[in-house]
């Protein structure tokens, strides 16, 4: 039973806009030398399984560049999404297209835009969780980060009983998932020893389907009518997404479902979710300014610059983030770059026309 | 007795940097809509004098820009100079050029790359300098600006009687010039009615030649010699430049002559001699802050914008200057503006390779 591995790559790339945009999300920006993070998830996941069963799920306008990006993955591999309806009928269709191919296989699903700073260690909690899965086969595992810090972006995971554990790591049950909490409550969050949900997932394809049968009954539906004419209609595709509803896989299935467990990690994660977190992921002088591309700083501290064509000159400044993308220019403190993605759908010629 | 203006524009462009550079300094930048310093220089000049009259004094790699830019002048009127020598050496040239011509001729000397908001205003001035010429044929007169500030960043002239006044203009003995001055001596040179020193001048080419013997003798001797061989040998000026000093006209003459006279003006000048100039200059919006190009602001105040290529969007700073040239970004506090040119030097990647 060998693994199925699942990179979803559909993201939009509004947080580090303008870097990021429609044309080029995060997970295809090159990050550590020229490597995209999308590359680097592909390469993690080379680690656990063969090539042909590496899957990325993305949109239409995007397959052209993944398979630029990952020339090595079959073409049939690369799940084209219509148009985007969250990860919930993303995660369907990936799973009904593994399900014809070996319907007892296991299928493990990475978001394609985060880091892992450690891949040796995520390797050793997949293969954990796999194992867990052959005595345990009914079970939705999902990854929860140990939390640094009372993070108010991400959502979290309370874990309760231990049901596994082995050469330092456990598989606990999920007592309940939470919602981006406010700050007081990420506090208590952080003091409880709850997780970061960071959208990873392992489990069988026959039980995930299953729980869409069970909880997303008109998806699961959905999903088996396009399980059905994949193969002989191309246009059951367009269609099955068409009907699809955009909906979550954490509210579609994993807060409902019952046999829910958590593999707590400590790898060097991050979702560069915003300018400021790049910062704190690249600190490249003494003075705490993060430099990628051609920057030079004067009388200047903890700044944030990304360049892409143009040598960026700062003087006498502190905690910016100065970035520079293909078409627009974005000067903003660190602490206002949360904001970035919520402005970005208003900065229109941001994009190329 | 027509008059003669010599427009110099030889200028380094290192103050605007990233925006001005050695291949485009500050002279060719487009200011008011489409129209660079250079030709609104040129426009103000026509005023007083028909194209034939109009002189561009440049050095040799920018005189192709310069025809580009005022292609109605003659391009025998384009004088380029191989090397920067100040201002004394580039007058000296041009007056050896027009005395050729007119021996007895006015000659009027205007910077390229000022501003001038009432060009009515500086005409005037002219024709009432003009008409002193006329009885006053060895005066030596200059524009002074009536300041504004207590600004440390010019130099200042000290003027005394007056020798002639008509129609709210006054010709006034110069008494003395100063340099630039430090703080607390720029705020007594403001309460003395001390004038700001802008470089423009107007002399008979008899007189200034003259002058040229008395007070820089050597120089005097290399004029003459380029005089005699200007029209049959075509390396005289490569060997005028080599030999000529470096030296300001204002050091070098206007410093030592007697009869010296200053025109007080006002008409709305500025040299846009940093970025927070600039700012003050073109303010834009209603929370003071000025955009040139393509700009997009939210929660920010008091910043100047200038986009060359790239949508600029600000969000949360305020007193910054943001400006983007064809090959770097700046960013620095509008305080900070007036290092930029001292530090432009040094950034040798703003500069196309």
């Amino acid at each position: 039973m060998a693994l199925q591995v699942v990179i979803m790559a559909g993201g939009k790339g509004e947080r580090l806009w303008p870097v990021s945009s429609a044309q080029m999300p995060k997970q295809f920006i090159p990050f550590e030398g020229d490597k995209s993070l999308l590359r680097a998830t592909f390469e993690r996941s080379l680690d656990l399984a063969p090539v042909e069963n590496i899957y990325v799920v993305t949109s239409k306008d995007l397959a052209a560049k993944v398979t630029e990006e990952v020339p090595e993955i079959p073409s049939g591999n690369i799940l084209a999404e219509p148009v985007g309806r969250n990860t919930a009928p993303c995660i369907g269709y990936a799973a009904v297209v593994i399900s014809k191919k070996d319907p007892e296989a296991m299928m493990a699903v990475f978001p394609s835009d985060h880091i892992i700073r450690e891949p040796a260690k995520l390797k050793e909690a997949i293969l954990f969780g796999a194992k867990a899965l052959q005595s345990h086969p009914d079970l939705l595992i999902t990854l929860g980060i140990v939390p640094e810090r009372p993070e108010t972006g991400y959502g979290y995971i309370a874990p309760e009983v231990v049901l596994l554990s082995q050469g330092g790591l456990t598989l606990k049950r999920v007592k309940s998932f939470h919602e981006k909490p406010a700050r007081i409550l990420a506090e208590q969050y952080l003091r409880s020893g709850y997780l970061w949900n960071a959208g990873m997932f392992l489990w069988r394809v026959d039980t995930i389907l299953d729980m869409f049968s069970r909880y997303m009954v008109d998806l699961s539906d959905e999903l088996m009518k396009l399980k059905s004419s994949l193969d002989t209609d191309p246009e059951s595709i367009e269609r099955f997404y068409l009907a699809a509803p955009k909906v979550s896989i954490d509210y579609g299935i994993m807060e409902k479902a019952s046999r829910v467990a958590v593999i707590p990690v400590d790898f060097g994660w991050s979702d560069v979710g915003s300018w400021d977190a790049m910062g704190s992921l690249f600190t490249t002088d003494a003075k705490g300014n993060t430099i990628r591309g051609s920057g030079e700083l004067v009388d200047a501290e903890r700044n944030v610059i990304w360049s892409t064509d143009k040598h960026i000159v700062l003087i006498g400044v502190n905690d910016l983030v100065v970035v520079e993308g293909p078409d627009a220019i974005l000067v903003c403190p660190r602490a206002c770059s949360q904001q970035v993605g919520t402005l970005a759908k208003k900065f229109t010629k941001g994009d190329k026309q």
